[in-house]
């Protein structure tokens, strides 16, 4: 995870999920986080929450069993607590932050450019593993969604973003994806500028992303929706609660095993399956 | 809409809607429906109902002040009944048929291959007008989804499909779809076999179906799913309740105004908007 280029650590893996992950049967998801951080200390970062101390609770039953090692609880109040001794002690010897979730704009607004964001950058840039769930995951791109109804078309002017961490760069994430119907949002996002790539992630599913590559593991799907090819779109149209109309979309939807490159936008090739070759043999004798 | 070629009138239009047209307000799906049957009768279909009495009472009303002639309700109680002269008399001089919503395999087990669907392809291909919403527009492919669960991903064997009424081709139809979260189970068939285009249409949103053309009418979206350049998908496989792999599928969201050509599978092209127009011009002179 730490491999060592000309020296420097490379940034350990971001863990991002798509929310409700399992944590009370097999925990895959939850057992990936705790086998990249090797048995290290772990931030759980309740920031997004109101609520932090259900989160907590809910967390250190989670993990019981689980290969980590100490379970430190960080909660907010309000920036100013950011430069608190204190809170940022938290941080020390850690190597891995789970972000839970609640509202994306709390961790962004309360955290961005503090010394508790310089903190979390360090332990990622040493190789130490940033995970973060829901809203958690929402906040990890440099642009992230804030609002927008689920289960309904895009309508034009119906999304609101903002700037995220930027820990991921020129990707819109999106969570709780097909369980809350999301994919009209992320549409209206990716329409907004085909530059980033759109990534709807399940509820318990995740994306374990490594320098440009990510792979998917978890119980549901990962869309990766494309903009590049787009020929046609009425987005920059003012008229307001228009149905968006955009042609050309390029969609994949990703499972556990699959790879993908975010820089070439394209799928790890992956040797057939035993099930291609022996399906491409009946074809060849049939 | 009946233009003669050749002496015998071409089929009429379809009118595919979403479910959940508005019955209260403009009523502009309703109102395109009675445009196009031009003031004659009309037979409002509830087989898809076991419930029918509440449906023939809301689209009277919903009817009312709108250009139609005579509206006569039309149930069938059993697949026997689809040779009764009386039931059969409802659809003498009709120039429309509306189907309800319900349960689609109502329709087709019940009409399929009788009397009654005889008289209605016979109207239809007269110059009649065929419109069916919800259960009612699932109904009129050749294929059609008759379950499958919404807001979740497409998991290998979630989703049933039966033969339809065949009223139009190569098409697989969903509707309530953004409403219900329903892209997941359209992608699953069309997986299952990418000659099908997927068709997936919102509520109170409707194509117009002339020949191998369609257009959007309504206040949502219309997503069409081309699986033509799939590349790679885990369809074939065996493990039930995996969730689907896909990549390289093309995705269009069509809104009111939108044609397309379901041959060529591309959009109609049309002339430039005019803040189109004056985007591009922007452009040229900063």
């Amino acid at each position: 995870m730490s491999e060592r280029t000309g020296g420097r650590p490379a940034p350990g893996p971001l863990i991002i999920i798509g929310g409700h992950e399992d944590k009370e049967g097999e925990r895959g998801i939850l057992a990936e986080f705790a086998a990249a951080v090797g048995g290290g200390k772990v931030v759980l970062a309740t920031i997004a929450s109101e609520e932090p101390d259900e989160y907590v609770e809910s967390y250190r039953r989670a993990f019981e069993g689980l290969p980590v090692g100490e379970l430190v609880a960080l909660h907010l109040d309000d920036r100013a607590e950011t430069h608190s001794p204190e809170k940022l002690a938290a941080f020390d010897g850690a190597r891995g932050v789970f972000f839970t979730g609640g509202d994306q704009l709390r961790i962004s607004s309360q955290i961005g450019d503090t010394p508790v964001e310089q903190r979390i950058r360090e332990i990622w840039q040493s190789g130490g593993v940033l995970a973060g769930t829901s809203a958690g995951a929402s906040v990890m791109s440099d642009t992230m969604l804030v609002r927008g109804p689920g289960a309904t078309s895009y309508r034009l002017g119906d999304v609101h973003m903002a700037p995220g961490l930027g820990l991921i760069r020129d990707v819109i994430i999106d969570q709780h994806f097909a369980e809350r119907g999301r994919i009209g949002r992320l549409i209206g996002a990716v329409a907004h500028s085909p530059r980033v790539l759109g990534i709807g992630i399940d509820e318990d599913t995740a994306i374990i992303v490594e320098g440009r590559d990510f792979r998917v593991i978890g119980s549901g799907a990962v869309y990766v929706l494309d903009g590049e090819g787009v020929t046609r779109s009425n987005i920059g149209e003012a008229q307001a609660e228009r149905a968006l109309s955009i042609y050309d979309m390029r969609l994949h939807v990703l499972s556990a095993g699959d790879g993908f490159d975010l820089e070439r936008r394209r799928l790890h090739e992956e040797p057939f399956t035993v099930s291609e070759i022996e399906q491409g043999l009946a074809e060849r004798v049939s």
